[in-house]
């Protein structure tokens, strides 16, 4: 294991610490963990309970179904895992937050670190919310279990663009969503398969027709697959 | 662990297997497993490659960063996992798919399973989607490091909806996202938090009032933190 001096700090409150690091512990942010790159902190919700039963939730108020995590719980956990000094950014997997995209997680991945809590139960209670800063955080709109699946998705697309990890700096530019558009499609061998050829343009050497084929294959599917994000592009260009 | 004839069968297609069952072999989907409600079939992608090194990859036509899986390679596992009697939908975790939303969610929890292709390097060759007729999925408008934290999110939300996996049912029909709207705030005790009360109202014991002021909360949220969802609510009202 290399030393790093800064490594990025993930401070993980959940109420299912066996789920980490998961699938952060192979591959592409494993190899970065044992680098030093990065550094998981969890914090399991269920030592700051109230009670014999370590309770963390309660029933909301007002009646209705599904269970809600106790403010004062909460805020001991994120007060054990962050003090007043850390200037992380205090994020909440919700799916009422803040709609993930790439730019938002290139601003993470600037930050020193995050502390992330992991909602379950039909939710969190408001004033904990408010008094601890916690930015709502949704990767899209679906609905999970818990907020540990979403974190781990968060957490693998800040992880490949923190400083050493991605061998090919190349390759991250060039991807669907760098840009604004989706990426082209892609071939290699063997030449033919079942019956259908690789392109003859990509066999033809000449990178400057290769590149121009490419882009407007990538405008051209993001067109058809995502008119949501076409018409963004225009906006940019106009 | 109970029997069940039926259970809902996933055939994961990736070249880290190590990173499955992950988070959902613990909580409500660890626990529906236990109970037979769903089934993993674990294809390790390496299985399938070529020669002594067992290669799955291979550099792109046409040039440029990343490697490509090799169709042939990829074609064979899915062929291993899906005879052509299978008539579940095969996906493709990719962030050129369609966006994933709790509508497809819905779709995909009534199917009797799903075949799922983690991509990993630059892409996957375009002729094995064509002839595979591989449904591109995304997550959301960010990059990962590959397709397996994008499956373990869809299969959490997924087998959360699969029938017998949510205790009380009634939980999931308000949350964010089913009825189009976000969640109205949650609230439990302690009364007094940090010198902030629970909402009056919520003490009063009125149901009425106390499910108007939540759909009211709920309509002002999604209108003030997802103004895109809010007007495709004022479409279905109109």
């Amino acid at each position: 294991m290399d030393e790093n001096p800064n490594p990025f700090l993930i401070s993980m409150i959940t109420l299912y610490p066996e789920m980490f690091p998961g699938s952060l512990g192979h591959s592409l942010a494993g190899r970065a963990r044992d680098k030093g790159l990065w550094q998981l902190d969890l914090v399991a919700l269920r030592d700051f309970g109230e009670g014999k039963h370590r309770q963390v939730d309660d029933t909301p108020a007002g009646g209705g179904a599904g269970m809600v995590l106790k403010p004062n719980v909460l805020a001991a956990a994120i007060d054990h895992a962050s003090n007043v000094n850390d200037t992380r950014p205090r994020l909440l997997m919700s799916p009422r937050g803040r709609l993930l995209d790439q730019q938002y997680i290139r601003e993470l991945a600037m930050e020193p670190g995050v502390v992330i809590v992991c909602g379950r139960f039909e939710g969190v209670d408001e004033r904990v919310i408010e008094k601890r800063n916690l930015q709502e955080v949704s990767i899209g709109d679906y609905v999970l279990s818990g907020g540990e699946p979403a974190a781990l998705a968060l957490l693998d697309a800040i992880i490949r663009l923190l400083p050493g990890v991605m061998g090919n700096s190349v390759s991250g530019q060039y991807e669907s969503h760098e840009s604004g558009t989706l990426e082209h499609p892609h071939y290699t061998r063997p030449q033919s398969f079942e019956g259908q050829e690789i392109p003859d343009i990509l066999l033809s050497g000449n990178h400057q027709n290769i590149d121009t084929w490419r882009q407007e294959r990538s405008v051209q599917i993001t067109r058809e697959k995502r008119p949501d994000l076409f018409s963004k592009l225009d906006e940019k260009e106009s």
